[in-house]
C-alpha cells in the first residue's frame, strides 16, 4: 500500500478555506490535521476536535522533543501541527491535511520535502471584501485589516506547488482532487511500478 | 491569453500510443506536430500529415539552421520535430503534443524547460507482450527484440514528469487531462492572477 500525502492548505480570510474543506472530508481518503494551541476553548469547541488544547508549559516540552512539525506564536497564544497527528494516518495510506498560515507552511517545506502544498487564492480583493461584508460579523477597520492581512499572504502563493483560485465553490474542489490525481502519477510517485515491469520483463 | 504548452509524449512501442493520442486529438484544444523525416513515404502516408517530408540535405540545412527541437537517425533515415511547427499554435494557446522516443525527448528537456514530459507505461510487459501477439503482424523475434526496446525505453520513465499506466484506454486518457488540468494550477503558471489580485487590493 501507498503512503497517504502529507497535504499543506492554506488561504487568506474570506477565501472559503472553510466550506472547502468541509467538502474535501466528504472524501474518506482524507484527514485534516487537529492543531495543537495554548489558547483556551471557546463556547462549544471540543478539546481533540477543534483543538488540542494543552497548557504552554506543555506546548514548550512538546517544542523541545521535536514534536512539531511547525508552531507559531499568534496573539499571545502559541499554535502548532503535532508530527504524530498526521504521521499515523500517513501510514495508514490517508492523505492529512494540515490547515495552517503560511509561516507555518514555509517551516514545513524544509522539514517534509515530500509533502504538497496547495494555495487557496480569491477571484480578487475586492471579492474578498464583499464576502467579508456579506457576513456582517466584521467592522469595516477589520475588514481592512484582514484584507492587508490577505495582500500579505498572498505574497507567499508562488512558494507553493499549486495555486486553486476560489470563485465557484464546486469547481475549486474539483480543481483540488485533480491536483491530488495528477499528483499521484507523477514520476518519483510511480517508480516502484515502473521497476516492478521492468523486473519481471 | 495564456500560451498553449508544449508536451513531449514517449511510450514504448504495444503501450496503446497512438490510440491515446487519437482520443486526446478529438480535444480541440490540443494539436499533434508533425515530424519531418528524410525516409521515403509508405503507400498511404501524406506529406504535411503523417510526415513532413524532406531531403537529407535540407534537413541537414535546417539543423544546422537551428530549425529542430530535436532530431535523431534511426535505420539510416533522419526524423525531428520543427520548431515552427509548434510555436506558432503554442502562441494562439493550444497545446502541442510532440510524439518522440526517449532520446529525443531527453534533447528537449535541456532546450525547452517550460515543456511537459508525459511518459506512458505497460500495466506488465507480459500484457505488452500479449498485444503485439494479438495484433499478429510481427514475428517472435521481433516481438522480443520490441521487448527488449521497450525495457530500455522505460529505464528512461524516471526523467518524464508524470508516468501514466495505460492499462484501460479510457481511464489513461483521462490521467492525461488531469494532468494538464493540474498543471495550469501550478503555481508558476497563476502568477499573472495573484499579481493582478495584489495590484487591485
Amino acid at each position: 500500500m501507498n503512503k497517504g500525502r502529507l497535504i499543506v492548505f492554506s488561504a487568506p480570510s474570506g477565501c472559503g478555506k472553510g466550506t472547502m474543506l468541509g467538502e474535501i472530508m466528504k472524501d474518506e481518503r482524507f484527514r485534516l490535521s487537529v492543531s495543537a494551541t495554548t489558547r483556551d476553548p471557546r463556547p462549544g469547541e471540543i478539546d481533540g476536535v477543534n483543538y488540542h488544547f494543552i497548557t504552554r508549559e506543555e506546548f514548550e516540552k512538546r517544542i523541545e522533543n521535536g514534536e512539531f512539525l511547525e508552531h507559531a506564536e499568534y496573539c499571545g497564544n502559541l499554535y502548532g501541527s503535532l508530527v504524530n497527528e498526521a504521521d499515523p494516518y500517513l501510514e495508514q495510506g490517508l492523505n492529512v491535511v494540515l490547515e495552517i498560515e503560511v509561516q507555518g507552511a514555509m517551516q514545513i517545506r524544509e522539514k517534509r520535502p515530500d509533502a504538497l502544498f496547495v494555495f487557496i487564492a480569491p477571484p480578487s480583493m475586492a471579492e474578498i471584501r464583499r464576502r467579508l461584508l456579506k457576513r456582517g460579523t466584521e467592522t469595516p477597520e477589520v475588514i481592512e485589516q484582514r484584507i492587508a492581512q490577505a495582500t500579505m499572504e498572498l505574497g507567499y502563493a508562488q512558494d507553493y506547488d499549486y495555486i486553486i483560485v476560489n470563485d465557484a465553490l464546486e469547481d475549486a474542489v474539483a480543481d483540488f482532487f485533480t491536483v491530488i490525481r495528477a499528483e499521484q502519477v507523477r514520476a518519483p510517485f510511480m517508480s516502484d511500478h515502473i521497476e516492478e515491469v521492468i523486473k519481471n520483463a
